[in-house]
């Protein structure tokens, strides 16, 4: 008999009690042992459940009960998380998390600590909701060299994008039905800016280049200026725009890593991922390109997910097995002015034939593109590959030609 | 520093030497420690190479090293492999394999030998080449009762089929040019009579349900009989034809289990999988539809599982945590008769009115199909969901009515 405790009971912590409700034989079963919850660490109130007496506001009740050998930490958030997870690994106990935000900004720090301690810090939960990712990435594809990690990391993002991109919905519009639909919060500003996905890509980058690589370090940009001519001049070249996390190792070592829509071409892998789904492209030198799709969020995914994690914590028990990474010296991260991509650019100009001038001049191998009802002071084009910081000044040289840039997006193969 | 051995040094045995090479750096730093191979099994010479002085010939020399604490077997087939992993195990050395054969007649032995020594039988690359899919399926969806396994399981035939749907090739041209491209072997038999499906759906079944299902079991059914016509059929009800696994537990709880060409509608994920793409679906009633992707076979990707599970059986060293699966008392599988499915049903008929007739009266919902080039003796319609038995005994009928059935197969959402 193994006794969890569950702190925050909100989706994904009252989650994780009906999974395991409704999949006890088989959990168990899985798990060699009974499996029971013991204790919910809440400060709300939780008068009227079957489980009630379980609850409790302080946490001391839990760290301080040697019968408890497994928590699940579903609060969110950096504080109290933070101090919690580590009074508990230092007590002997695993820790399982959903919690992105911590492991992307603590997680060497918790690893660490669970090593010395000799018990588990898991996160599957973390990226990908019930997507496996993080477990296949660090045990199956260990004997790989990690070329680049590209991913569709939130599904809210994807299901705008999808609406935009197949119905023509506005950004606006697209945001609203996600509301509606709970799959966007009310204030989603971490989704559509970029920083749920940033969280994310840090998380899978960290695990695939061994060293921690912070949200701050990444270059991030939502969707939030894409609008449906972004979308048409997309199409006109066979793509279409996905929110994605991209890690890249570099020759030298260092790692270039992103957050930010692109043009993907519709027979890519990643360009058919739609609506809510997540997915996750890995190349590794050895295996080729794996990809791994499902369900990015929701309660009951992200619930089995932890469940998961439990099941091998119970089944690991005295050996500390769970991913690690080292803290990073901050020279990890190359700087993404020294990229090479191709970028689309379009453009408010009132001067077409002097526009195309200064395009052609100085941009390497411009396609200008077209589009239905296009507007007569629009202009777009495609570039070949381009040092990034050419492109930024460049944006700089077209608002001192009275051209101004509408949008600038990376095109990805 | 963990010395291991390697038995069989043909294409996947040699892999494994050179993925440890060429990633050795990675690979040692995931495991914690050197990882060193100290002796090769093969009874051919190898006198060339640059670890000539590694290889034996007598399994003695690795049974009885106390040195090595890990052994991969890459030998395939039966004999005398299942009595050199038993040995081996027993000996208290953990096994790491690729060969399905093995794992789908014996996997229950060899877990629990495993099991009671206290070591590790892993076989990632069983199935799926280097997608990973054993390790997710038995630890990332442990939460979950599984609801199906669906998978595009040999990428031979998967390679066939792709160029008889794309391409209009033959059957005999798309498994001539696999021939050529070193996809297929000389005797393609295991590859598209469906043998080698039938093993990976039992690997993944017996996983998936806890209890072994043996190859035996399996209603099995290849891809030699497909013939443009079907193709063309599938295409006029927006169709695709593919190999495919499939498993799937019945309220009774049994297992319906097979391996057959079925049509699946262009919009399904397994769909759009092509070429020599291994890929999975699993349904978990938790966390809904994942899919994984990859090369399913190789020797590059299926060596790279094969040095994961070395790393992983490194770290758990003195844990048994290797999946593992109950024996089976041959009540797990449903009898393939008492399935529920829609067909496709390809007739050569004289009289095309009588035919018509037959149809409409016996079967449940058939709807006439229709296709470019339609001979005048060829009818083929789709059904409704029917017994499966039911269709078997109108075949017999259909003969008895002196109609000729071409084409059987199983439509599949």
């Amino acid at each position: 008999m193994v006794n969890i405790a569950i702190m925050g009971h909100g989706t994904v912590g009252s989650g994780v009690v009906e999974v395991l409700n409704i999949n006890a034989d088989n959990i168990c079963s899985r798990a060699g042992q009974q499996i029971r919850i013991t204790r919910i660490l809440d400060l709300r109130e939780f008068n009227d459940l079957p489980y009630s007496d379980l609850f409790t506001k302080d946490f001391n009740d839990i760290l301080n009960d040697d019968s408890i050998s497994i928590v699940v930490e579903a609060m969110g958030g950096l504080n109290p998380s933070y101090e919690f997870t580590k009074a508990l690994l230092q007590a002997g106990k695993s820790v399982v998390t959903s919690n992105k935000e911590l492991v992307a900004q603590k997680g060497d720090k918790l690893l660490a600590i669970a090593k010395e301690n000799n018990v588990n810090y898991l996160f599957e939960a973390s990226v990908g909701g019930g997507m496996p990712i993080i477990r296949p990435l660090h045990f199956c594809l260990a004997a790989n060299k990690i070329e680049y990690i590209q991913g569709i990391l939130n599904g809210t993002t994807n299901f705008i994008m999808t609406k935009m991109v197949k119905d023509n919905f506005s950004f606006d519009q697209a945001l609203e039905l996600a509301q509606k639909k709970g799959y966007a919060e009310k204030d989603p500003t971490a989704d559509i800016g970029g920083a749920d996905a940033n969280r994310k890509i840090c998380i899978l980058a960290s695990l695939a280049y061994g060293k921690h690589i912070y949200p701050h370090e990444v270059h991030q940009y939502g969707i939030n200026d894409i609008t449906l001519a972004d979308v048409e001049f997309a199409k006109s070249m066979g793509c279409v725009i996905k929110l994605i996390g991209r890690a890249t190792q570099l020759e030298n070592g260092k790692v270039s890593i992103m957050v930010c829509p692109v043009f993907l071409p519709v027979s890519s892998k990643l360009a058919k991922i739609d609506d809510v789904y997540n997915a996750v492209v890995v190349k590794g030198n050895a295996v080729g390109e794996v990809l791994f799709v499902g369900a990015g969020a929701g309660k009951m995914p992200t619930a089995s997910a932890i469940m998961a994690d439990v099941i091998y914590a119970v089944k690991a028990e005295n050996t500390s097995i769970s991913q690690s990474w080292d803290s990073s010296d901050g020279m990890v991260v190359s700087n993404y002015r020294e990229d090479i991509m191709r970028f689309y650019l379009r453009l408010k100009v009132d001067d077409i034939e002097k526009a195309k001038e200064f395009i052609f001049e100085k941009y390497e191998s411009p396609v200008i593109l077209s589009r239905i009802n296009q507007p007569d002071d629009e202009i777009a084009f495609k570039t070949g590959f381009m040092l990034e910081d050419k492109v930024k000044k460049l944006t700089e040289e077209l608002e001192n030609n009275g051209f101004k840039q509408l949008s600038k997006l990376r095109i990805i193969d």
